[in-house]
């Protein structure tokens, strides 16, 4: 079976198991104080080219979520988000489980602009008694989203100082966050997001790590206390050296950008390949998640063989499906992939069944 | 700087490492549900001989404590805890953060009774207005305790009783249950334990892991929709198969049982000399945690070189403090140790301040 | 000024008044425990032909529907309502606070359908990963709805039957119950709801009380420890016999429909003049709130003397608004407002704003 | 049956129920909008000598705690009070339910000290992980305590620099405040209180009112958005003209002292008669609640005719047990109790067996 369900199918980048292994026997202080934390804090703090960020280095992308979201909000605060957010379909309620709404606004390609969010907050504002609703009280976006499209710099800006102009922190979920930035079509560095939201994090569950995801908060007023809701919310490492060597890893000599790019790469090979064959794409995606439109029946044969998400019906006899490629993507897989839904475009014995699904 | 102050200062066992290496490029699914999961299942039912048990990983304590607690109680419900419990002084409030109370009970050694357990059931049935107060739902007791002590057979089998008639499920938390079972005064076995409580733990961060905790769960009331609240809770790790290998490899030959005896035998090591040194403790620890009463002189000295954790004041001049081994302390750390106190307690030039210190 | 923005503009009904004034100096015990409680218990259940009913007193609506869902949820569990509904868009996420989402389903007029229930739960059943998401619980509706619309009986045992087979508990918010049960459009009565729902409540904040709504529990598995819930989400009433008293009075002598019927009788007043000056209505709404579109020229004149809420804006210069009647309305009042807005849809001097605001 | 189990045994004050006769009919706004909840903040104001502070009306006691502690508190933080103190526990456990620990201090009389809260603060910082334990984030005291005891002005000036120079909020339950206003022994008026507390409430439900609680914010940094909190735990009243018509009654013309007084009147008779019996006391109250220690075969006798509150076993033959006045009081009453108590402590036939008693 070859998998393109997920970003996560693999360990860890060959370099960062070697770090564990040399570092395995040494001696350090627990919960993220030890000297492989501080070099990695350091490192990260320099590829965002902001010296007085705070980085904390956390385990998964919920908890990350979650923990980040209830720094920020007030008991009666909830948290504008796509309806497509990952937030507010795939985390079982974590974020409503600690008290707050998420107060989603629709979404055609998983971004919300501005606009939005400045109409959700004069909403808000000229309710004849506010104080029955949800207040909004913090933004959160992917980049990317969880439908593969990308911010350019331009729309990041613009939301955040609309956020800014309206009170409200601006978060950004990274949990593919290289993933954006190795994009050819991306126009943003990890400076210029450091200087344009409250606090983001850098996943690197899905980019070369075994687990971990680095919460960078460039906003003064969110610093305080932030350990104590780590540990609150359960993500406070007791090895937090694992997490640090990690990032220490990915973020000397810019691997984790590099491992990033040939993620894009793989990911592009598919698109071409698919593209050739005249296959539509729910939507364009320049990042490592991929959503053809195919037939159910070419779908139902390639199951045997690959495995790949469902994402949703698109006609009677079409869905579109994820294929994710990773740092990890074999080249052979994806030309193999590749290869197979062109015949199985073609294969002659199938023509009329595919004819129909064609329609 | 040789360090005590807790069990989690290295990172994992070779085997466990060597396994990563393995299996790194292995494609397989997330979340739990892959072969090596599997494989570290059967293993653990199998040990605890208890093949209807569900086992499920989680990454760290304190989310393990909080997953499992919330996932029991009924919103009005608290957990009994000895006032020294983890989950009642070191998690940040975590369980409160689920809306739940920590009934606490007194406790000189870190355990508690049968009896205690019964009193607050009958305190609270007799009350005349029973819903104006906490109603207690379940109990959690920690094995071995965090003053290193154990329950015995017998008082665990007491306990289970006691609380089974009171319809309260006792949940065992085993961060450090290795370095119970290893003891040489331990009456009891995984499958022991496995029979006398309703659901339990299995720690590997203390015990060769990078990371993991293993929940078992033997209630079938228990049992149902557990991963929703893992997810829920930030607990369900996306490279689930990280902690399926590790536990895969530390319960197939015996090797978590191996390296917790190792621990032991260290500790043994330690409290042997200071004994010999007439030194005190302020626990009787069989276990992998020691705590000795120390003149603060000598402990001021001994900080320069050696890490561990004070715990309490004794007296005017004298402190408990913590002292911890784990699988990977080595012999002659613990002899340097073990030198360095007994140097410290005769050293001539010392000795008017080291008598002021023991009067 | 004369008050149409709500149906709790005014104290209690006069035969509550009374009775207050007669129990006021008898002793009785709190917390819901007194006579009166239980009379009004016994006449409640009566009412409902339930006899094995249990009958809770509480406060106020938001606090009721926060007791009632978080007493039967699950953590990881959220309810299903209305985009319209009370509990999703008016209680300051008083839902979320207790830890569940509510799972919205989009609606025209306010209710909901037994086909869009099943269709939530048969999508998170048929998710490849239910469990990160949020598990459909339970439903709520109103009756009748915050539209102003109903559900005849043949939709609620609809509902009922599909909620049951899917293991979801069905609740009703009463909070207007009367104005529901006292229109002549309605097929149902207090008996046929009690039999196709788990739980419901009748409310008397809106219909005749000081405060106070009267929570009624059919289904066996959600009756033990509401007490408990109550209590902690701080809607037991220490002078529990003030709700006992009100719920007394309500129900003997059939005065809760006698009351409820005068609301809808002023509704109607309300609507056949409108109707008559062909002014559309938003919802067709047989019910104590009725929903009109009028030129917004129309109602800046109306302000001045008459209070109402806005609704939506309709085009560019129309808007919904609504009038609520309640069992405290005074015909004369009606009269005035009909007598008013047909003055204002005639009046010369008007005639080319309202044109333009007409077309 | 004679009441003395609670101070809420009756309705309300006549003056209270003939405000609500004459204003029924009264067209207001709801939530707490009207010109009656205005008036009665202003009178609120006054008698506090605190023309800034913001006043709030909610319906009861545990609803009050809840949603003032969650309004201030940090998801980490908790609240430090007595182990007596009423949140900690006769309340279901309502502060946990929002997410905070309550930080219990021991209390011989339900009263707490300076002391006591600088040592929990110290000790939380000078942890060397603070961040695993809980972070201190306000105090709660009651005045008078559920023991019946009283601050002075000079301990709770103390108490109040304390906590200031710690960054804690200082709370004052306020539940019974008249009844600790109107003792002669208290030092202080209403205006200290409200110099000397961040924030602070004045029950009604136990003096006077229907039911009713006045939150007055002194420290502006609590005040924002605090109608948000309230509707969202469920205590914005719709018709919140009640509240206000009944604290507007409470605080025109002193009726609030006044009536007040009548119940330490009351209970100092109690208290007078039976220590002239040589009967002891657990606390030595100046309030409306007295505790007096009484032979078990004596309270197994009154109990036919008297009701009051078991508060704990004191020897094997004797028990303290709770008797409350308050506001509806009745002299005979009182009179008929202390002739009661006074008889059988004296009846021959009684001799043998009470003697037993009083070894």
């Amino acid at each position: 079976m070859i998998r393109f369900e997920c970003d996560y199918n693999e360990g860890a980048h060959e370099r960062i198991l070697q770090r564990l292994i040399e570092t395995n026997m040494e001696q350090t202080s627990g919960y993220g104080t030890d000297p492989h934390c501080d070099r990695a804090r350091s490192l990260i703090r320099q590829a965002c080219d902001s010296e007085q960020a705070d980085v904390h280095f956390l385990v998964g992308g919920t908890q990350t979520n979650t923990t980040v979201i209830a720094s920020i909000l007030r008991p009666y605060q909830g948290v504008i988000a796509a309806t497509s957010g990952h937030i507010a379909v795939h985390e079982t309620g974590a974020i409503e489980a600690t008290g707050h709404k998420v107060l989603t606004v629709p979404s055609e390609d998983g971004k919300i602009t501005a606009d939005q969010v400045r109409a959700v907050y004069e909403a808000h504002r000229s309710e004849s008694s506010p104080e029955h609703c949800v207040q909004p009280g913090m933004v959160y976006i992917s980049q990317p989203t969880e439908n593969g499209t990308m911010y350019s710099k331009a729309e990041l800006q613009s939301l955040f100082e609309t956020s800014k102009k309206c009170g409200l922190p601006l978060f950004v979920d990274g949990a593919r966050l290289g993933y954006a930035l190795a994009s050819p079509d991306c126009d943003m560095t990890l400076a210029d997001l450091a200087r344009l939201c409250d606090v983001f994090y850098i996943g690197g569950t899905k980019i070369g790590a075994l687990m971990g995801e680095a919460v960078v908060i460039l906003n003064d007023a969110l610093k305080p206390d932030f350990r104590y809701m780590i540990k609150q919310k359960g993500g406070l490492l007791a090895k937090g050296r694992l997490l640090g060597i990690q990032f220490e890893t990915l973020f000397e000599d810019g691997l984790y950008l590099e491992i990033s790019r040939h993620a894009i790469d793989m990911a592009m090979r598919i698109h071409d390949s698919l593209e050739e064959q005249h296959i539509g794409f729910l939507y364009e995606s320049p990042t490592n998640q991929q959503f053809p439109i195919l037939p159910d029946v070419l779908l139902e044969k390639l199951r045997s063989q690959y495995t790949f998400t469902f994402w949703e019906k698109v006609d009677a006899t079409h869905s579109a499906v994820r294929f994710c490629t990773s740092w990890a993507t074999e080249q052979e897989n994806v030309d193999a992939l590749a290869r197979d839904i062109a015949r199985l475009m073609h294969e002659p014995s199938e023509t009329r069944e595919l004819a129909e699904a064609l329609v």
